[in-house]
């Protein structure tokens, strides 16, 4: 009973059958039919034009998009916990030339205009500071919790007044719109986002993640910069087909919602000793060194958070009786 | 009847069912089981001991493989047609944060001991100069074209005296083992490259290349630059079956033999009009622009090479009738 | 009166008077007598063997120390308040091609063993982080105090315990040294730092910083880099001159203790209004506007410190009389 | 009697009195009241409004401005004896994160349409090539020729035709001009280029060049990346008296007509063994071994230019005396 990542969940059917049957030969690159449809449809799913790319991971997507916003001279603002901080190994810097991450906190992992304004107000506007000149969030954030839209509204319309662009890293956004149950533009998109990596693999997918630029004009140079990156695959045509299977049908939609379903399950049975509020598929729970070892011993797989938690994360093809299992293993006393 | 790139065939039978199989859940990234066992499957393949990553193009192996030989002032001397210079975008600068390309000449797309001295014997040892540190041969060639065992003794023995590390871009290193008959390492390996980006995309994969670093000492440096590039998929056991499977059963030589075989039929065709020797399965012929026209009427598909030529790529699904066909074709008066 | 940098001071009549005898045609950049005389003099000023480079700038010579401690995907050490973070635009990230400066916190702009496990304890080794590969220590520090030979030593060894390179920033070195009121190399090199960047502009000299590599064994790749950041002047003699003339009978350290015997005067009339022990030639004082107000109209010039304090910086020609006349009015009721 | 480089020449005395009169305790980096009337004084001189920012050397003039004409994913047409390409040890890929430098022919190492034609035009506009998106050409010429007006006119109305920026390397600018004996901008700005690096330091300056804006509006992004780079002294008024002097009274058109003359003179003498017209000051000639070993025993000092030929460069101080030796010397039998 599996409960380390989202990452390790397997590959759902539609998208396998998608894969297969784009198995037809076609154009190399993105030349293909399939690639080439993306922009109609994600611009369909938001109702808001935009262009996308296909990439092998989202830190390839979220790097590409900063590169676009954030000259090599220039900051970017984020979570103290953001992914782009703590689990990319750098990338940020790679491919923007040297950006800066500049480090705000608080709760939940989100920022918020008075945490950006605690980074950002410090920073004298002369030639000797690296000045902001993007923020980055993500929805949902590291700790498993859920932007509302009115918490969108107000930290986008401050990031614009201060200058700043808008990438939101949607590793889970999937699980963030199931959860809000809303148009999934108003999950990010609607409130003037600049770009959204919307992450695919972890809820059904095998190999492929969208980047959504939502000014299409800077198609062109995300597309140079995606290639330079090595990340133009030659039979692009199987990641296109990954994506489409996915808002096909709205598999992404439901596949979220049943991770966030067997989340809630764990969640409700932690109850007090939930670290953060539960919006989408990750579970942090208080735990003791001695409690984490007896769940081991009874088949559930998951990571320490730190030394006194655990973190649970469902997936797609979280099976509902090893939901409720580990939902009344955790309650036990 | 389509011989416009091996980027287009589809995915061969072996690789689909290896993917399937790695569909159970197992652990994210690349500590897979799957992934795990890469390193020592070339290593026997080759009789050397190496180091495996898997990527998601060929670009990026390359890319990454330079980066970890050369230092961002160094110089990498590769032949003018070399898909590094002209096909990547500009990505070998990137990842080598600005290493400096050196443009050698000569027939078959190929490096001689003369042509790499006829690039670096001018350049001044001097602090104004980019000092040459690697040479990037491609195996078979971009015209087609594979170096023998002889050829690439002397000219690694030349690259070493002179101090230059040594790469190998062999996107289509499988067709140049089958038409060499020879053991693998002897394609190539076995004579003192450093690193190697073994092709498997074109040659009945989907979405893996294999990047193989025959200093295993250097594996962990490339993880690092592999991760910071945006190349550690979550889900790479999907990656790692591709390769896998590509091995066993020697699927990757019995691919290559058949594109070869096929390319060779078309070769024989053209007569004196090949404008260069085919060894693998790209096939380059002199053909008037009325003669082109002919065949496209005809159904064929392929590329023009230039104004005056036309090029085509046969892949380990070409259909033997068809390569006939086409042989038919272009042998007609 | 001014008391707002030590950047603005003139310069000192010996270096005016080398520079004057460099005028004579010489070798251009650094193949010059003087050029070459340079890792002698230093070597024997620190009675370790040393290679040193002039730069124009002591971000220069920073950046390039720690580019070559440092590869891309690497992690500096360093204090919130350090100069590479604070005050240097990005250059640490230009120059490493994208290594992360990782924040330590504490008192007097110091690092101690704990505020570095601080930081880099949480950091697990794992392909996702970056990981910590050098520190970088100010001395004197960003808040005008100096590490004394007993702190190095607990320093070094403990970064070195853990595999860090360690670099100085020495634009204020010799106030260091002034302080301490020791042997040169006991203000840092003899404890083992790898590059020290030893400041003499602000000190009494024009344009030359010296970049010292206490392995000279790197100096190979620190003079690439150097070139190759535009930093190997042509006419380098005249930047020789400059570190030659300051070390001569030692005007670096005469003009150091000038420096900060001016900074202690003012220092002991704020009494308990420092914010940090004086042990350089920079003075904090807690003063509110409308002191400072007053201390403006007196004809004294210097920069706030936030909101309820005030930098004072002497040089190494601060008039005793006017240094008097400060601390006096520092002291008025 | 010295014909090495004009890098060897002193200063000239109106620039050290210049920059004894900068000695007054002024303003940090460039706030002092020298820096900040640089652009009028260039503007002035050239006639077209223009943002100037002082470098300590050309290769960081040049590289800078390349910055901010081309993106990282950029190509650069320049001739390949372009200094650039050939003697600033990668600056160009460091300093703009990697673009290409796209190497053009023909005679007297000057760019001409059709030369730039050969190099852009087999360039596909597809994803896989780096686009060029500047030209870079240097007046006077590595090989001491200049540009004609309608020589410029003519490149630079083709460079605009197909998108292209244009810098101009002027590291001896002001012996074109002294060449042309017309305005200033004629040899160049009011051409249309975007940038130039408008060297000082061979003409009889120290340690500065001018980096020159032809759009102030890129002023702002060339400061960030100005302190990025390290180039931003903290007693920049030095360097900014340098420049002021040289442009004062025409030092630089004097000090450039003194050079040329001289250098003339020995190009007469050299008659038909002239490599390249002497339009500036420098003299290539053909001359066997046997020649420049009896130059040399007659106490003249150059450089070989590869095996059959001598450069002789000559400076804003060369004594005229010493070029009738040396005119005598090459002319006799």
């Amino acid at each position: 009973m599996q409960f380390l990542s989202d990452n390790a969940a397997p590959v759902h059917p539609a998208v396998w059958e998608a894969m297969r049957r784009a198995d037809a030969t076609d154009a190399p690159y993105d030349n293909d039919a399939l690639s080439r449809s993306l922009d109609r449809a994600f611009s369909d799913l938001f109702g808001m034009e935009c262009a996308v790319l296909w990439t092998s991971t989202g830190t390839a997507a979220n790097c590409l998009a900063l590169a676009t916003l954030v000259p090599p001279f220039g900051g970017i603002v984020c979570h103290d916990d953001a992914h782009i901080e703590q689990d990319e190994a750098g990338a940020p810097e790679f491919f923007t030339h040297g950006a800066k991450l500049m480090l705000a906190h608080g709760p939940h992992a989100k920022l918020t205009p008075a945490s950006i304004d605690a980074v950002i107000d410090p920073i004298r506007n002369d030639i000797h500071r690296v000045q902001p000149t993007a923020i980055a969030i993500t929805q949902a954030t590291e700790q498993g919790c859920v932007y509302s839209p009115g918490e969108l509204a107000a930290l986008t319309a401050h990031a614009k007044a201060k200058g700043l662009k808008i990438h939101m890293d949607g590793a889970r956004f999937a699980n963030a719109v199931a959860h809000l149950d809303c148009a999934p533009a108003d999950a990010g998109p609607a409130h003037g986002i600049d770009t959204l990596s919307f992450g695919m693999i972890k809820n059904g997918g095998m190999s492929a993640e969208a980047l959504v630029l939502f000014d299409p004009a800077k198609a062109a140079e995300a597309k140079r910069r995606h290639k330079r990156a090595g990340q133009l695959q030659s039979k692009g045509r199987y990641l296109a087909a990954q994506l489409l299977a996915m808002l096909e049908g709205d598999v992404w939609l439901d596949n979220a919602r049943a991770a966030n379903l067997a989340a809630a399950t764990i969640a409700k049975a932690a109850g007090e000793r939930l670290l953060y509020p539960c919006d989408a598929n990750e579970v942090f729970v208080a735990m003791s060194p001695a409690e984490r070892e007896a769940l081991r011993a009874q088949g559930f797989g998951f990571y320490d958070w730190g030394a006194d938690a655990a973190r649970f994360v469902t997936a797609w093809n979280t099976d509902a009786t090893d939901a409720d299992k580990l939902a009344a293993a955790i309650a036990a006393p």
